[in-house]
């Protein structure tokens, strides 16, 4: 089912995000010498990415360059960029994967123009309303699907049902598991009032989609704990939780070191167990879980954090390539055309909860 | 500062929780061992009070037993409890404390029930409209407060105000550091729809307390990372927060000891470093920062995981003593009062600025 990942082509904006094209070549480099198989198409400043190569090499074969004037600044508004940008190595970037020149594109740039130039070049799956970041998170059982974990602060409860659809489909692409189990990311107690959104998309995906596993609300702990696939939630509460989770396994990861530098003994200890310790330091390193993938559009692309060092940047370009070679923006357009087939004329009491649940 | 810890009498609620009373005890006893020097009333149903002591010995010069014949269930809604838990043990703990013959009251039971009887029992500080969940969070600087956690779903700008006020004063009375800094929970994109709630309250809480360090919208993995001492959230956003990075200190913990028992040279290293692996598996069990005290109230209210086991009861029975001997209540009623007292009359735009965000 998966293509053949040394006939993938990723397209790179190497002008996006804080630490400037170094990081980003530097990214690719770590990622070509993990073992990455795909070609890279750099879009960007052909001069700063000269300067980048001459300090980091990379190989003529496995790498292209495009030309691209513009840069879209950290800060600029997504309507300005779609305004302006037309120059810029973020649009030239998402164009090779709307001609087909590459599979996919990695940016870490201005997250709002790019999901704004990327729906406007790529355009949607049809019967989905907004783009949506995911986030694949290390799990008891592997991996979960967290979604949408920054792109939309306020949702609908369609869009919820949207998400939810989307992950799902991701999900099954990624892993080929038949039926992922999927929850609504909610808190413990039962009858408070801010939910009645959550609620009211429960209620819709029930009936929207009989199908799938859905296994109702779950809570933060959840998300790693092995006993769910897919997460969905609003971008508000998924960003503070990725970020929340980020900011703990950095402490913990500190807290590690110092148990392992504590005295003599815990050095001797450490010094025996140094590939163990080697992998795990990766393990609890956020920068190993680094790229969204912002599902719902009509093309693959990813997003690595504005910060990313080019440990990060290698994640995201790891994670684009596996995107790439499965079919999962088939399986999404499939699964949402599916269910619109399928669905169900709500009654009028419905609407009216939905209407009082928005409102509230 | 501090008074003496042994002069100190907690109330605790034998019956809450999903556990039972010998959870309960085997936390009391755990407490005890570990160094707790507070007197222990325990409050529950005699019988099942004496037949889980048979199991775990308490002293009887440090406990005492208060006989209640009802239990709060943990599914109750707060309105019922209120009418019929009278007879309750949450209720006669939470007596302990208002007729002064306990310093603090611990429970593991129903949420909603602890707080809609301790506000009606003890009251609310004046300036305060409800008691907010607190969480201590391990950071890189020690310790940081977080809240609300969960009693407050929906929230107003004025209530994440007095939250700051009370976390605040109750971080500077924990601490003794003069200028705690504080911080609104955010995400890190500026201009998007949702968060209109979060700036005003950041404008009226500089309005309101110029003399605070609030050092603006921090992100959830500020929370960790040593660089803020109080952040203020909705109750929703804080349980989901708090949820995710205990999932995530369980998901690490496993790796830890994956990496530890990996092979024969890592099971040696191991061996030798017990010591300060044994403490490193402590500080990352979610169960050692279990306990959330509820501010604002009149008297010492801390919530333990309704879930909790003895571990995590003992710690909250510690950190109820803690704060026993620190006079946080007396910091938080001075600063509230000090605020009001200053408090500036918002120009009408203001208001105006006020209903459009409620609204939106």
């Amino acid at each position: 089912m998966a293509l053949d990942r040394s006939t993938l082509t990723l397209a790179v904006d190497v002008m996006g995000g804080d630490n400037g094209p170094q990081a980003v070549i530097d990214g690719c480099r770590l990622a070509l010498d993990d073992g990455l198989q795909s070609k890279l198409v750099l879009v960007g400043q052909e001069s700063a990415i000269a300067e980048a190569r001459s300090r980091t090499s990379l190989p003529d074969d496995r790498v292209s360059v495009i030309h691209a004037e513009g840069v879209v600044a950290m800060d600029d508004k997504p309507a300005k960029a779609l305004r302006r940008a037309k120059d810029s190595s973020m649009w030239a970037a998402i164009d090779q994967v709307k001609e087909g020149a590459a599979n996919g594109i990695v940016s870490c740039g201005n997250t709002g123009a790019l999901m704004a130039i990327a729906r406007m070049r790529l355009k949607m799956i049809e019967g989905v309303d907004r783009p949506a970041a995911s986030a694949l998170w290390p799990s008891m059982s592997g991996k979960a699907v967290v979604l949408d974990v920054g792109a939309n602060v306020d949702v609908t409860a369609d869009q919820l049902v949207q998400f939810a659809i989307m992950g799902e489909a991701f999900f099954r692409a990624m892993t080929e598991k038949e039926k992922p189990r999927v929850g609504l990311l909610n808190i413990g107690e039962e009858d408070l009032k801010g939910n009645a959104l959550i609620k009211h998309a429960a209620k819709v995906l029930r009936e929207a989609d009989p199908e799938m596993d859905f296994i109702g609300f779950v809570e933060g702990n959840d998300i790693s704990s092995g006993e769910v696939d897919v997460v969905v939630t609003d971008g508000f509460t998924g960003n503070i939780a990725l970020k929340t989770a980020e900011g703990t396994a950095r402490l913990l990861g500190g807290w590690v070191k110092e148990a392992l530098t504590a005295n003599l003994m815990s050095k001797m200890g450490a010094a025996l167990m140094m590939p163990s310790l080697k992998k795990l330091k990766d393990r609890m390193d956020p920068a190993s879980v680094n790229g969204a993938p912002l599902l719902g559009l009509n093309g693959l692309v990813v997003k690595s954090h504005g910060g990313s060092e080019p440990e990060g940047i290698a994640s995201a370009l790891e994670l684009a390539e596996e995107l790439a070679a499965h079919p999962f923006l088939d399986q999404i357009k499939e699964t949402i055309a599916d269910v619109a087939d399928r669905a169900v004329e709500l009654p009028t009491d419905d609407e009216e909860t939905a209407s009082a649940a928005a409102a509230e």
